[in-house]
């Protein structure tokens, strides 16, 4: 097995991390079971003990402890991955980030900010405010930086703003064998040296632990929003690419099918047509989107749009986008005891509306609920299973229905994960997607710099002897 | 030294790749002389054998004759780096991408186009007029888009469209023994595995071959530009950055100092007044165009600035932007004999006005002709000093200068290099901006992904003893 981790002293490894943190590496089991999962459909799996570090030398303590002893290390931030990144599958040190929780550097001239990595988006967003700038990566989650940085995250406003990848200047990582590295600088382009950054983010901690990120920050953008309706699912896609091809800024533009739609107006006030949506945001002052939105009016009737419906003030708009937020928690909350599984998929924009489709005909063949949610200017789109986890049938018919969307989508050239990250859920389409010779350079890269395995062991790569499924 | 090269077999791989490839490689003076040198002022050094390849099999044909002889192998695009990137320092191979020339597919409702690395810009943008759409990164040479990758290229567009990194959605890459390996997929965004794509972006042939590139592309935009002088250069810099900050969206905006915008008075009828001038692109229609330039005029204002004048037609928006391509040529002419060194550093907006006096005032006390030009929407800005290349006291004059320019970017978290690449100009200066930790981290991919180093041997990383300039 690739990716055997030499437990050699797990014992003597929480002593030692017992008696340099204290009640700062806790080994019961109530705190076990709270970082055995994220809020992912993957099974729980407990760590041995749980660390709640407060600076980046005292991460840097506990890598040089684990790879002493050859123990996991798994860091962990908000808990709301949805691919079992922050699951230790491999038992060992549970790294909490939730003390590492400062906003180290607000620099509103320079637009950027320098963060720990256990700060959470929404709380930064909070503490940005006077400076009349935002950090605009939202997955939805009040996820914290880290875990943004560490699944390359996305969201809704990555069509305006760019993923995390675009939006991360540096950061301050800690090697397997407890060195501090920092990389990029505070200039907004570099061409200076290979791109470390960019190489740890999306790196899901298997390639070293961030514990700090300087962040490219936007103004504030005057927003209005809209709504407007669809005869077809097909008809809504291909308004989202033409306006794309046309050049049109738009901020965010969302797609919520049918079945959302319903669920929204059973849970409130929003009173959209039956059809399937798209939720726009429109960036700009009062003449701006006058201009644009009279264009986008013109192509939303083309692919057979109502028209328009626009927010009257900034309440409708915090209303629509709570809304979308919210919207798969009602559909959830309408099947009682169900567990969510939602699919992440990105595919070339023309190859869009086809994937849409199918995956809509092959909800429909199943008898289990699911919602379609897509950031569609990215070509991304979730289809959000509802199903119950004590089915076994059940879970199978959805794990196979969950294949044939990423299968749909590499056969494409697009991606099996847009935004949430590789973790343990699509780890058996690495091979498929990269092909043999990239894996195993991605291979290369891991045992270059974590020889010992010991970072987040059994993630992103596959196991080179498993069958599919078998992780 | 750290970079040993075991040069093995070079007549072995001379006459292997003789054999191979007939005409295609060559070891006659007049070409290995015109692929000894690139534009910068770096010293000339020969390949030992010129090759042209053009399919990636062929490189990768090649790249395994240089691992078994253990022969340096050097890519050159269209010669027309700025830091030596692809000088063979080392001898060996020249690995000439001229014949892989081929746009393989465009894809125009992906917005996105596939092309051997050897496709200059130029000639791409000319193929694809057609589909609306258009490839933005601009460094002002007709550079091959494998040598942007290569050197991690940006340029005037930058600061609306994004660098290289942002732009590239996937490569074809040859490793060091010949293997050819695919990264990226055709989705706009991707959170798939290790990202293998930003990796390559700006690692200049050190880390692998690049063969082919897909890019993004982006809808052609209506253009307007527009020219304000400015009393000060620091009120042209200030004006920049309120501009940013307003998060008002800008096409281009280029800073020329008063040295410049006379020499261009002495060679155009663009009759600029005499004082530090930006030169504006807005993207847009009439309506949002007008709505921005209302308040643009008045920061440009509050800054000291002349009213804008605006290009009336097309014709006059492509003569300024011909202008601003040009001008610096017409600087060098103005000194019969001289070479040009272009500096190239990337500050944080805050600093970038201290930044580009404190160089303005080197200047002014030296001897030596230089100009100012920035893309100061990014805090990128060049000094270029038109040097005689035979006068050894100028010429350390010019390294004195380059040198402080570099250490005061880096003293205010700045980078050595925002956009012409490390090359072998500014590898003196990666422990500094990078710190040992991360020149190490570097130093370890490097040799897991090429570990008999016959990869553009002695560019990017630091020799470990060298003082400071013994490249």
């Amino acid at each position: 097995m690739n990716q055997h981790v030499a437990s050699g002293g797990l014992a003597e490894a929480i002593a030692a991390l017992v008696s340099r943190f204290g009640d700062r590496a806790l080994t019961g089991l109530s705190v076990r079971d709270l970082h055995a999962h994220d809020e992912s459909h993957h099974p729980a799996s407990r760590p041995d003990i749980v660390v709640f570090p407060s600076s980046t030398e005292e991460v840097a303590e506990i890598a040089t402890i684990a790879s002493r002893y050859r123990v996991p290390i798994v860091p962990f931030g908000a808990g709301s991955g949805l691919e079992g990144g922050a699951i230790p599958v491999a038992g060992g040190i549970s790294l909490d980030t939730s003390r590492l929780d400062r906003i180290l550097d607000i620099r509103p001239d320079d637009m950027i900010v320098r963060v720990e990595a256990g700060v959470r988006r929404q709380e930064l967003n909070r503490q940005l405010r006077d400076t009349g700038l935002f950090f605009p990566v939202d997955p939805g989650a009040d996820a914290s930086i880290g875990g943004m940085v560490s699944t390359g995250a996305s969201g809704t406003n990555a069509v305006r703003f760019g993923v995390m990848r675009e939006n991360v200047l540096g950061l301050t990582v800690v090697t397997a064998d407890g060195r501090i590295v920092r990389t990029g600088s505070l200039a907004r382009k570099s061409s200076s040296g290979y791109d470390l950054t960019r190489l740890f983010v999306g790196s899901e901690g298997t390639l070293g632990i961030v514990t700090e990120v300087t962040l490219r920050l936007h103004p504030i953008p005057d927003a209005v929003s809209a709504i407007a309706g669809f005869q077809t699912l097909a008809g809504a896609v291909s308004a989202v690419i033409d306006i794309k091809r046309a050049g049109l800024s738009i901020g965010r533009v969302e797609l919520l099918d049918e079945a959302l739609v319903a669920v929204i107006n059973r849970h409130e006030t929003l009173d959209l047509a039956p059809l399937p949506t798209l939720f726009f945001e429109f960036h700009g002052n009062p003449e701006s989107i006058a201009a644009l939105s009279d264009i986008i009016a013109a192509i939303v009737a083309d692919h057979g749009g109502t028209p328009l419906r626009w927010a009257k003030n900034a309440d409708e708009t915090r209303r629509i986008w709570e809304t979308r937020r919210v919207a798969l928690g009602w559909a959830k909350a309408e099947r009682p005891g169900a567990h969510s599984w939602p699919t992440d998929v990105c595919v070339p924009l023309s190859n869009l509306a086809d994937a849409v489709l199918e995956t809509h005909a092959d909800i429909r063949a199943s008898q289990i609920p699911a919602y379609i949610v897509g950031h569609v200017g990215d070509g991304n789109f979730h289809c959000v299973f509802m199903s119950d986890p004590d089915d076994a049938q059940e879970q199978a018919e959805v794990h196979r229905l969950a294949d044939r969307i990423v299968l749909r989508a590499l056969a494409v050239g697009g991606t099996a994960t847009g935004e949430h990250g590789v973790g343990l859920g699509k780890r058996v389409f690495q091979e498929a997607e990269h092909g043999a010779e990239a894996v195993a350079m991605m291979r290369t890269l891991k045992i270059a710099l974590d020889p010992l395995n010991i970072l987040n062991p059994g993630k992103i790569l596959p196991d080179l002897a498993d069958p599919l499924h078998s992780n």
